[in-house]
């Protein structure tokens, strides 16, 4: 992979602006909307099965399915969206919060699986539960280091013919063939709430102005790894950390990507 | 209009303090109470129809109907609110969040379109379909300049015997009669989400501290624009634009609004 | 109560970063997680009643009910915490926002104390409404100095065995017995949506990080203190105010809660 295939996911994304209809946990609404806006994407939420087909049909780019705080009448609603996603050829994420540890979600994710995600973006801990690897950590920490989660990821995009990125110290792009090592970043990133969220949607929206969804996930990680560096690097501390990585999503160039993105692995598995 | 009859409006305000329910959508909920709060008025939020009659009944000032993220439960609940609201003789504002777009909403608006709002805020796309002249934008994004939106929301304003706020780079007040435009604000504004959102809830709070609802209006386009510019002079970027602008509410005088108030078209239809 | 007690809640705190499931009010979930964040605590925010079980089973160290916008569903949810929470032995905070003011919730508060709540955390309006001794205030706002509701605390504190925090400029903690006052904090405070509610998970965690839930009670309300003022002192106004109030958060050490916490009174009732 080269860094400037990744730059030219930003530059895209910017002149796209892809619509992402986020459907995602309610502690995180607020900030993926921003991440959204801040990187050049365009956001949109909704409650309503029939609403959210019709959006994706009409102008959606990308669709998110957390399942930060799942209820039965969620579910539902996201069953329909991946449905029309699929029915408008559009690409979608499935962030499983939390899986392994809670009954409903776990049940729930098993059947996403079977739905065919586009790409699945977790933490070491959800990546191998999902996989049937671990039982998962306690909510979004993750108790594991990204790489051990590597096999199950891998074990995961073969068998449902996606993606997977692995978020971490370190993040990990693999279609199960590929693996892509990313180590942009900082720690802060673990202090802000919806972080990880947001980041699905994100990934959604490069995904949306990429080639292949491999790219995507990968400029992803890339885009906001570097964002979040350079916002740790002016704001030590969590509360002002979070509005400065939205100014620094605004900020970045494709050229910031390409010169400063820092790929760690990228090799066959 | 003159500016200072906009500045009586922010100095009221602050004496009243008017308690504004806000029945809005899940993902600016938090920043429309901020906003509020900045201002010098007081949020309230509710998911439970007879506490929200409670409410009305007991303190309230102001109610904003903003169908952002419309579910079947909270429709019902808006109804009560309306119903309580003008059993309270209180001012209720409609913000047809993609209307024209997407189907449950839009039924939903025009059955609110019949219970009498006091004022519509919504951006040009939004105002042209819930009057019937155009099919709705891409969500919360607006296709349409603001002007172009008069003639609808002048047809708006004498079908419902309301005034609309059409928001834009220019802002138009109307009641169907009088046109008064303000030029007020910077693009930045659309960069943050639920800037518009909250602008709603903003307008029903000048709307209760208003001598009428077309004078509160436009005191509300100019409060807002006023901090909007100011917040974009100090903050190029939307992370940290976002609590500047409250900063800015917090810190705007009645005479700023005299003073440096633009309106750029004062005139009867 | 010895300052330095204080600060060993903090100490432990951070080591033991205890996960705290906040079934909170819409408006302040994101806030709220990020204040657990920032403390060093962890958040968990769930809409699934066996979900809320098997957490608190599996990893939980305490848990926050806030009615602040209740609904029928997410009081079932609360009703399988808190028993959940029993089961497990964890610490368990109720928030009675705007009780006495609104009938549903006035009504579930009621059933909420015959639960044995560990610790009720509310402004005087509240804690007097709840006790019974007044009407409730307007939402949110209390129209009452903390001092007046610390008879409706001791009785509350009695009838139910448990501690009681009333915030406000002055903050009381009472065992029913026992009763310590706390004078740090800053206006500021009240100028930003959720502080006081998150101040409720803040201190779930604490009471879980303590010997004891009066200890705990009296460390949350020192260290949210400590970090208002410090942040308003460094921003005097309300949207920069919330991110430096979390930065400050983070930045308080165990010494500054020895050092600086003002306790006003520590006497019997």
């Amino acid at each position: 992979m080269k860094t400037e295939d990744l730059a030219a996911v930003l530059e895209n994304l910017r002149v796209k602006k892809p619509l992402i209809l986020s459907l995602t946990n309610s502690v995180v609404q607020n900030f993926t909307a921003n991440m959204l806006l801040a990187v050049g994407a365009a956001p949109v939420m909704l409650n309503d099965s029939v609403e959210c087909a019709q959006l994706l049909k009409a102008c959606g780019s990308g669709l998110l399915v957390n399942v930060g705080t799942l209820s039965t009448a969620q579910a539902e609603v996201m069953r329909c969206a991946v449905d029309a996603a699929h029915a408008a050829g559009i690409p979608w994420v499935l962030d499983p919060v939390a899986v392994g540890l809670l009954g409903f979600r776990t049940e729930f994710c098993q059947e996403l699986l079977s739905m065919h995600p586009t790409l699945i973006r977790g933490n070491a801990s959800e990546i191998m539960a999902l996989a049937g690897e671990a039982a998962g950590g306690r909510g979004t920490d993750t108790t594991e280091e990204s790489a051990v989660a590597l096999h199950a990821a891998q074990t995961l995009a073969r068998r449902c013919s996606c993606s997977v990125l692995v978020t971490g110290a370190v993040d990990y792009v693999t279609d199960g063939q590929r693996v892509l090592a990313l180590g942009n970043g900082d720690e802060l990133m673990t202090r802000v709430t919806g972080v990880g969220c947001a980041m699905g949607a994100l990934a959604a929206a490069c995904v949306a102005a990429a080639p292949d969804c491999f790219t995507g996930a990968a400029a992803c990680a890339a885009i906001l790894g570097l964002a979040g560096e350079r916002a740790a690097s002016r704001c030590p501390r969590p509360g002002s950390f979070a509005p400065v990585l939205l100014d620094e999503l605004d900020a970045l160039t494709p050229s910031d990507v390409e010169k400063f993105t820092r790929i760690v692995q990228d090799s066959d598995l």
